[in-house]
């Protein structure tokens, strides 16, 4: 069934031709999402984590039951803070708590894993000023979807806690692309082509196995991570990392929970102004998050 | 980890002894599960649905947007409204609507389809009350949660509209058992075997095709069918039988929300009086099933 929104999503990330270089195409990305209008009430605040620089996302509603680390997509190669300013004003609306959302180093400038050792300095950091793990969710979309899961996969190698919950928007969570949808959803994906995907691959893990759990999560054990949402369009190439990743969970006897939204586009979350969906797929996620920072509610559910 | 709650379960649903006979075991089912303790308000009222004895099901805070059939568990061979009736008490209270707990004739007495045949006259029957298939909700768990699905695939073969959703309770979508979990799982499953399950299926189907879209809907196409949400144990071994019927569901654009829950037995819903997850679960279920009976509440979200 055809969707005009989803088309006039497609149709403006591929708006402002063909810029010359990467930088061209990174300031681009930055422009069309993050040119989107936001809430009246939020607001963005330059903060360093851990040597990270990053920028904290309040509303007013904000109720602070903890905070949630957010890590943007963009295929490790592109994406910003600045991108996502209408996404991460309405997750931090659902979640009623402040949002961090880390600018960690890009490819191809900083291959793997230099994004996993931001994104885990930046947890550091937050635990070290004295928010409790119990107290921090994460999330992110796409490559920062596989970051997610990856920081806690970093994060319980090097010892230390667990946070409360992570979401994954859309995840890429395997950087050698043998999801089954990979191929087999290649003709309908709206947004994404293999060749892309590969290129990112090839440009962030510059020779590092892309079966290392921090770079591709799905071939990873999760024995020990805190409960998960994963939410995925029906019609993306990235399907089968979600539909993996939640079993590869359930094994492990982690708490999971998978949301398939039929005919959406990659990461429909960054189009809010565009799509009702996005902005009801983020009260979902956002939703699951503050259950599991405010343990209160859950138990009262 | 050991659970003490969840081995309470699973002494209880072994206690008892070894009845002489089917309908002892039917009858000990109804006393023990039947036997727990349930909501003050709970009223249950016996009904006639298209010629199929039902169960209404309300609590005092019932709203009212729309009513909730129930199809219960039992291997098609056991259980009834009565065994069910803490389970189905919450689960209208969580939906705030009644709850219409059906019960279809059971195997071998009456193989397959007659389950099949007796849930869909009932679904019949309530459109041609008056009541808007958006307004009704399907809810089953086990071999119930098979029909909730089967019901869907014969409605639409016979032409009637879909219901608002299907909330699946460990749903056994898969009478050929042909799911990995089948084997995988089968050491840690705390409830089930693979010879009861084999047992049952072979007692229902008597000699019908156990890949049959009806009996097993994993094998089916889910295309036309309503939002979907699946809950599962993560040591069931029925575990793949979710994972399976999600991306079935998401591949034909079907919305679907899986949830895998650490260390949950089969069905752990059916013992509210023990399992705090059993109340948490029909929480998430119902809410699922309200927020698509009032579409003003998704729309708000």
């Amino acid at each position: 069934m055809p969707n005009q929104a989803v088309a006039d999503v497609v149709a403006r990330l591929k708006s402002g031709g063909q810029p010359a270089d990467l930088q061209g195409w990174r300031s681009q990305f930055d422009a069309v999402a993050g040119g989107q209008p936001m809430p009246d009430d939020a607001r963005f605040q330059p903060i360093i984590l851990g040597g990270v620089p990053a920028e904290r996302v309040t509303v007013a509603a904000a109720e602070e039951p903890g905070v949630v680390m957010f890590f943007h997509g963009g295929g490790y190669m592109f994406g910003s803070s600045l991108a996502y300013r209408a996404l991460t004003a309405i997750l931090a609306a659902a979640t009623r708590a402040p949002l961090l959302a880390i600018n960690y180093r890009l490819a191809p400038e900083h291959p793997f894993p230099a994004a996993v050792e931001d994104t885990t300095a930046a947890y550091r950091a937050i635990l070290e000023s004295g928010t409790p793990a119990s107290r921090i969710g994460f999330a992110g979309d796409s490559a920062g979807g596989g970051l997610v899961i990856a920081t806690m996969l970093s994060a319980r190698d090097a010892g230390l806690p667990m946070p409360a919950a992570g979401y994954g928007i859309s995840p890429w969570l395997d950087l050698s692309c043998e999801g089954k949808s990979f191929t087999e959803l290649a003709a309908v994906d709206q947004l994404m082509t293999a060749d892309g995907a590969r290129g990112c691959a090839a440009a962030y893990l510059q020779g590092s196995d892309a079966r290392h759990p921090w770079a591709s999560p799905v071939h990873a054990d999760f024995t020990g991570l805190p409960p998960l949402m994963l939410q995925v369009g029906s019609t993306e190439m990235f399907l089968d990392d979600s539909t993996r990743a939640a079993r590869t969970a359930a094994l492990a006897g982690v708490h999971v929970e998978m949301q398939v939204w039929p005919g959406m586009p990659h990461v429909w979350h960054l189009w809010p102004s565009i799509l009702p969906e996005a902005v009801a797929a983020l009260a979902a996620g956002g939703r699951f998050l503050r259950e599991r920072l405010t343990p209160s509610l859950t138990q009262a559910m």
